[in-house]
């Protein structure tokens, strides 16, 4: 199966409509604007002497915003963003060496060094996502100009590395251009470009270790490498079909796990794809915050060790929540299993939407659970890979609700047949598909499970529909024009026509039919597994896949931390004009009280507990009314 | 008042006689091998081109061993502990240069930049450190050896740093040659050793400030300091008399604040001693951990903000630990309030004994109060601060458990009167004043809170004895020859006979008068304050002076972070042969159960708790048994 491209679908919602239209609006100029002011768009023509001297990895941030200016073109054309496109494609283009070498630090900075540090240097890595941009342009205004530019790129790293003779075996320290070299492939059906990505697969972690070579050829003893002689922290500590354990820097990771599921569609091999299960598991069932952040450190930026899932010190990037996204999707059209999509539904909407703004200005590096109110937005960071990060991916991220599988493609009539749709993420939308389907969804998800769906095929045909009963969900009701076809209560075994997650109806459509869904929507009190440590006596709030923190700001500025909840009489209420619409939740629960400790900072009596109605808001939002206390996971009554 | 020297005190207890004879035996030589082969000791006669070029503070390393073995040496003589000493000082005493200067580092590695960089060098700190020893060798062995080559250096360092004409207005970045100055200056009684530290405590953050202009003439940018333009670690914000919160580095603040103590003491400076109290105030009610321990941010290896106190994270160095004792002992002898024995007991029994393994060879730097089974102790360290440290601590700890007052010394008989004295830590113990009064103690303590104190006037005198009556103690019972003197209850008000934390007996005393104390000593359930959010929901057991943790190593080696504890039907059990002797606690909790979980990582029914019987075991002997999970701060039960 395949994504249905977020350009074929239109939302209609509350939510995914205005955070769309606040990308466009807001984000996407914003960023232009940092990247200006602080050189970046301008550091193809940067000369010896002048300011804004061209850091090794600015072109990534550049990139990140081509891509996502170009997705933005595709909903809503704007000439201003096509033309600025054009002049930074044609700075780009002219900066561009002979041989196709492009990038702006190595340029202009230091020639001399070009490929003598792929561990640390990050220039495949910018590569990488100039080439996803060029592919993004390509496809968003039909011109050749930057996918030329970066073919000849490609072409002269696909000259350089790699295992024929004279070649090096090099590959790059921060994996990205493998899954860049995928998505160029499947464009111009290259084979040499999945070759490439391919290789530099393939390449990584074997012995004798590239990066030992790379670093003696520096004259550096590779053991003073900042992790010393281990490259776990790059995926790199063995070859990729003997990892294990998701490790390292976790956005690095997300990438390249990203690559091997596609080269594991596109070769058909099983046993990579088992490579990617496996991480996937240990993943998802030791290492993923509740919010679905990862890589708990700020140490590596990446990941620690099993249930080491701290709240106030999580790092969580940004980067890595969305990298998360896309190595999910991968697997989800790769396998048809729902559970892909249950954490492509908790990621999207706790730990990446709380990385921006509702304003769309502000930018989070890092989602912890938890803040003392230390923690805050930013409008830029000098490492600013995340705020270009968000902004494409709200700009596609209808590619992550539909799916399809065609038939293929007949010989005689030269159209494909879709065999099946599928439907994974619920949103107020509409869905083109390429027979002429439209799929219609009318709800108010996610602030409440019922759901609409019309069918309106071009003709009346036959053929199976997928609906993903969320993981969360314990009871719901599916019916087809008012009939019931299948349900489930709470606890019971799955029934058949629950297929990995997915309800499916396979039956003939005729336009104007209409399958209802209803998804009970709780307030679900969540425990983690008693291994995470840090999670021990606490219980968080979820409702739907919204999960929720408490903020100071709703409780008279007390610190958070000092409020207890017990996991009964808790109820939902919507606010339309709140926080851009939200369903917050209400309870009762207690505050323990500083009040008569005096100076003492330890004493024998035990605090005293005040009743106090709790309010919880979704944490995606948290952060949006100033800086104070947050906490997600809650201290359960105790005594 | 003054402390009564460790010198006049023998030990006859399990816990302190044996931990002084196992660092005696056991500590001392180990630290010397340590220091001999990574060539901290010869580095006085260090060449180029050979290997282990002297690091810049090496010298404070052998210099703390010196002193270490020094007051060893006092307690029981040995010739080849003698004999080493003297051939480092021979060493120390060739490498001297004319002018009196005299680091390893800067004599042999970098000469002409000596001076040049106060703020990171450390080279008055290593200077202080040396001083310290020079005292305590002349004391422990009448030799002038060591003594001179100090004063030399001291006389160069007051040649060229001060407020008169052709000096440099600097003062080191790391604190401690001003308190030993004032310990050159009691032995020496020369005015200007006292001066000298008097301009260093004075001149400290001042404008234009030092730091600043030092790092122009070397041609760097002040604010590309590690701390930016910030210099709080170094306790260099602002003049110390304007300094009103703990902060920064916490060992150079306990030095500092030491040396500040000494100094108001020296010139009587009530305003000054009054700063140091506000600073003591702040420490103890917002940034000390329960231990004993301070500085709780690996980031500037000290304090960070009001209330966070981290467990599994806390950094609590020894060095800090140790500090804090020297500051504590130094504000009791200037006030008499037993606040301050209070918090030495604390430091002591807890932080600082758990920093050294029971067989003397294994040290802590950082003392946190929960580990997840990472943490060990070590051999050494590159940065070896901290074991020889702890060995001048243990090797003179009897330095913390008697006060007296004298008289003013008659001109007639040329005898110094004791007027009065205290006992502020209670172990089993002779001590002997210098006017001939025996003190003995008979007790089981910190195992039990009976105390039998014998005195041996020479001849019957009236005095005062100053019993402390500990914070933790709420019930006591005080009797003279078996008649009671004075009692308290739990939560009564302080009598009267109860001065400033002290049972103040004042009578004629006969050889032979016993005076019983009888504390009692229940197992303490112990709650922080709500504003330290680290330990909402949980508990810490106390009894005694003594701090427990749970192991995994008791509980079949789970993760005690899955423990649960209720606070009713605890017991102690004294173990002579465990863990060096030590008393345990146990109780009646729970273990959350991580079973039928599988692969979950969050559901939504709420963990099972299986029933337990909890071990807890002395905070100080933690990591005795194989690395394991540990933990101070236990989950109160909850649900």
């Amino acid at each position: 199966m395949n994504p249905l491209p977020f350009t074929h679908i239109t939302f209609n919602d509350s939510l995914w409509r205005s955070r769309i239209e606040t990308n466009r609006t807001q984000t996407i100029p914003h960023i232009y604007e940092q990247c200006k002011q602080t050189g970046r768009i301008d550091a193809w023509k940067w000369n010896q002497g002048e300011p804004n001297t061209p850091h090794v990895f600015w072109d990534s941030d550049v990139a990140k915003w081509m891509e996502a200016a170009s997705y933005s073109l595709i909903t809503t054309y704007q000439l201003q963003l096509d033309q600025q496109l054009d002049d930074i494609i044609s700075m780009m283009s002219e900066a561009q060496m002979k041989d196709g070498y492009l990038n702006s630090h190595y340029l202009h900075v230091e020639p001399e060094n070009r490929w003598t540090n792929l561990r640390d240097k990050h220039e495949m890595y910018c590569a990488g996502h100039l080439l996803e941009a060029a592919v993004a342009h390509h496809q968003a205004t039909g011109k050749e100009s930057m996918l030329n530019v970066l073919k000849r790129y490609v072409n002269h790293i696909d000259s350089q590395f790699g295992r024929g003779e004279g070649k090096r075996r090099g590959y790059c320290g921060h994996e990205e251009i493998e899954l860049a070299l995928i998505k160029l492939f499947r464009l111009t059906k290259e084979k040499r470009y999945l070759n490439l990505a391919q290789y530099f697969i393939e390449e990584r972690g074997t012995q004798p270790h590239y990066y030992d070579l790379e670093a003696r050829a520096r004259g550096e003893d590779p053991s003073k490498y900042y992790f010393g002689g281990d490259y776990t922290y790059l995926q790199a500590h063995r070859p990729v079909r003997e990892q294990t354990e998701v490790a390292g820097h976790a956005v690095r990771a997300m990438y390249l796990y990203s690559a091997m599921t596609d080269l594991a569609r596109e070769t058909n091999d099983e046993s990579l794809l088992d490579v990617c299960k496996k991480l996937w598991r240990h993943l998802v069932s030791k290492r993923l915050y509740i919010t679905g952040g990862l890589g708990s450190s700020s140490s590596n930026e990446g990941f620690t060790s099993d249930y080491d899932l701290p709240d106030e010190s999580a790092y969580a990037e940004t980067c890595a929540g969305i990298g998360l996204i896309f190595w999910a999707s991968r697997m989800l059209n790769a396998t048809g299993d729902s559970q892909y999509a249950d954490v492509i539904e908790r990621v999207l909407y706790n730990n990446v939407l709380s990385s921006v703004s509702l304003d769309g200005k502000l930018f989070a590096y890092v989602n912890p659970l938890a803040s003392n109110g230390d923690h805050k937005r930013e409008t830029w960071y000098s490492c600013a890979c995340c705020p270009p990060n968000i902004a494409r991916l709200l700009a596609s991220v209808g590619n992550y609700f539909y799916s399809q599988t065609h038939s293929q493609t007949s010989e005689v009539s030269k159209t494909s047949e879709v065999l099946s749709v599928w439907i994974h993420l619920y949103a107020q939308s509409e869905a083109r598909f390429e027979n002429g389907l439209m799929i219609k969804q009318t709800t108010n998800y996610p602030h409440d499970g019922l759901i609409t769906i019309t069918m309106t095929p071009p003709t009346p045909a036959r053929f199976k529909i997928h609906l993903r009963r969320p993981a969360w969900c314990e009871s719901f009701v599916a019916s087809v024009n008012g009939i019931v076809e299948t349900s489930e209560v709470a606890h019971t075994a799955k029934t058949s026509e629950v297929l990995s997650g997915y309800i499916v109806i396979d039956r003939e459509w005729q336009a104007g039919d209409t399958i209802t869904l209803n998804f009970e929507m709780p307030i679900r009190f969540v425990y983690a597994n008693p291994n995470a440590r840090q999670m021990i006596g606490r219980v968080a709030l979820q409702r739907g896949p919204v999960v929720y923190c408490v903020e100071g700001v709703d409780h008279d500025g007390l610190d958070v931390s000092r409020l207890v909840i017990k996991e009964n009489g808790w109820e939902a209420e919507h606010r339309a004009t709140v926080l851009g619409g939200v369903t917050v939740l209400k309870g009762k629960g207690g505050a323990i009280s500083p009040n008569g400790w005096g100076d003492d900072l330890y004493r024998f009596a035990s605090p005293r507990i005040d009743p106090i109605t709790i309010t919880a808001v979704p944490y995606s939002v948290w952060g949006n009314r100033g800086a104070g206390s947050m906490r997600v996971w809650l201290q359960r009554s105790y005594g």
